[in-house]
């Protein structure tokens, strides 16, 4: 089980209703692929989210974002934690 | 107290030493600005950091990471957080 970042951009405006919405989406599905979405964090001035998250593969985290709707712009796996 | 996510690139090859030594070099000043570093991800392979920091501004957690060596390519305020 590996941890992944991955940034969504070109989400300016984004409400924290409309996180949250994202958010328990991912989560609903979250299982089929043997993903967990642990947090994510929004600056809708820039429009950028970043969703921390621990999966078998980037793949795996990308499909879950794919099928609810908010693909990732970049997925990092992040080996490194400090 | 604002909560930022800022953004290191090219980073590549950076090792758990490294990335410890700059997070403790970080921590070392923080106070000076009001800045609390409080947790940092890395991916060597494409060389990318982030950091979870608060503080009173962008410019403030900045001023932390130029004196002590690692300027952020980005910082985004991150006003929601799930």
């Amino acid at each position: 089980m590996a941890t992944y970042m991955d940034v969504h951009r070109g989400m300016v405006g984004i409400t924290e209703d409309q996180l949250l919405e994202a958010h328990r989406a991912d989560l609903a599905i979250e299982k089929e692929e043997g993903v967990h979405f642990q947090k994510a964090w929004a600056d809708p001035e820039s429009g950028t989210v970043y969703c921390l998250s621990t999966g078998p593969s980037a793949d795996a985290v990308q499909r879950i974002h794919q099928r609810t709707g908010h693909a990732a712009d970049e997925i990092h796996e992040v080996t490194l934690t400090v």
